[in-house]
């Protein structure tokens, strides 16, 4: 399984080889590769490598099914991949087409990724069609090709925008501690030749004062049935400081994010970090070495907050658990 | 003029040496020297320094004055030293007089700077006094002992409320870019026994939501005649969260931080710096070569967001122009 190293993006553009689902689990927990889509399609190959050894079995798969959901708390599209291989595994009858059922069933979870992006991109793009030619919308963390099998998730909505002619520039969160924003979204932006401004994350309050901002629009690592969506640490404070402006605030993200177990974001496991990833920066100290950190990578933002979810079955706005459920909900 | 170089903490315990005033404005210019009320003194003593030239003159010395106010824009202390080491010029009619003059006038800066540090603290503390033992204060940037000559603002109320036995945990947001809160707060914090947790500036309304903060306290570098305060890039944004989760904000500033040439902080000239502080750290690039950057140093807060100035006079609460000047208003 070949991974673009995210956290050597942007200096250097390497690919690394997972040859076991261990190996997959490890480049997961230490963000080798992120994004909750991107996460559950990893996950999914991964599932697959444990089937190099040719003695391995259903138990087998099962068991590096376990220590792949074992590898990062938050993103509920880790777990609902996972349980899919597993779902597939558990049909498979004959041994002997286990690794080609298996295959399948990850290189869907990976098409359906990429279509789910397009579709996430037309809807967004559909309900962002009245705001002018050149209007600005700002991001955090990433939500783009990085962080799916496909176009993204936010960014899906701009990139969407831009090929209609409307030339959006975004403003770019840079998303501290692992600054994802200024590495990644602001790359995949250039890339594609979209216009963006990188900002520091304490200055979005300044930009939305100062500058036009229309909308706010970021992805999501899990929604809870009432539209509570989990996702990079900031996002809740950025949804304070646009209500607080008058500013729409949507997430965008697939029907897999969604956790409907869940009745609202509370019981969402939050996880915590390293303080390496605050007190370091290229090996370079950027506090005394004893400083006591507080590191949560994600936290929870109200539904109550979210102008509108876009998802790739349409736009709920403003969500709720019975709009919600009558878009998305398993029959 | 020594002055400990504050761009290389924590890491070096530099000072450096200035010999002239150009040299004052230049580490002025480049935050060697931060902190409204020490640029504030640093300049008053970088005044002195244009007469180590036995042939400089009363003009000589008003035009180190207008080089050293180049230096940075927006806080208002340093416009008032310069005020202040120019009129005691002025007032000096013997040449021979005139760098005892100078020097005189440029320690009582500093040794007025250190008192007003010592009674804001006493005031903030009185101000704080029903507030329970291990209580959380949550600051931004470095408002301490770093950036005054005495105790500081912000932090010389969490000093003093440490010596009265008050055990006060300190939330530390690290301020990026130049991440004056990991550098500077939490060191100070820490040299002197404080118990404080680092946090990135995102995390901030995530704290608040879980975590017991029983008020925010920043410094400022310039306050308007209506209580607006001009402060570190993030300030707003800080101010704004706390309003969402009712939580007070108050602001520390020493009387020459207020402007009352100017009604409200509309008209406050705010410090755009390099777009390198956001793209680089510690030499190594953060974002892609071409980003384009938008790095504001400071932003506005409204006084409307502001529970209380804390000032070396007593408290403002809530702060209205009426209030202010009959605490602080020149004769």
């Amino acid at each position: 399984l070949e991974l673009l190293d995210q956290t050597r993006l942007p200096s250097e553009l390497h690919y690394l080889e997972c040859r076991t689902a261990d190996e997959t689990a490890d480049a997961i927990a230490r963000l080798a590769v992120r994004g909750a889509p991107a996460i559950g399609v990893a996950a999914a190959y991964g599932v697959c490598l444990a089937l190099n050894d040719p003695a391995a079995d259903v138990a087998d798969v099962v068991a590096a099914c376990r220590r792949l959901a074992a590898s990062r708390p938050t993103a509920v599209n880790l777990f609902w991949a996972l349980a899919r291989m597993e779902q597939a595994a558990g049909r498979c009858a004959d041994r002997s087409q286990l690794a080609a059922v298996l295959l399948a069933e990850a290189q869907a979870i990976e098409a359906e990724d990429q279509a789910t992006c397009a579709a996430i991109g037309r809807h967004g793009a559909d309900w962002f069609d009245a705001l002018p030619d050149g209007c600005s919308l700002l991001t955090h963390c990433n939500a783009g090709a990085l962080a799916t099998a496909g176009d993204g998730t936010a960014l899906a909505v701009v990139f969407e925008l831009a090929r209609r002619g409307k030339r959006p520039h975004v403003w770019v969160d840079e998303t501290r501690p692992l600054l994802q924003g200024a590495r990644l979204t602001a790359w995949e932006l250039q890339q594609r030749g979209i216009d963006c401004t990188l900002i520091c994350d304490n200055m979005a309050a300044w930009v939305m004062r100062r500058r036009p901002v229309a909308a706010v629009i970021t992805g999501a690592d899990r929604i809870a049935a009432n539209g509570d969506a989990a996702n990079k640490i900031g996002t809740y404070g950025l949804a304070l400081l646009a209500a607080a402006h008058r500013i729409p605030f949507y997430v965008a993200a697939p029907r897999s994010t969604f956790d409907f177990s869940l009745p609202t974001g509370d019981a969402i496991p939050i996880e915590e970090r390293a303080r390496e990833e605050i007190v370091r920066w290229a090996g370079v100290a950027t506090a005394p070495a004893a400083t006591h950190c507080f590191n949560p990578a994600f936290d929870v933002t109200p539904a109550a907050l979210i102008a509108g979810l876009i998802t790739d079955r349409g736009v709920v706005a403003p969500p709720a658990p019975e709009t919600i459920a009558a878009l998305l909900a398993p029959a």
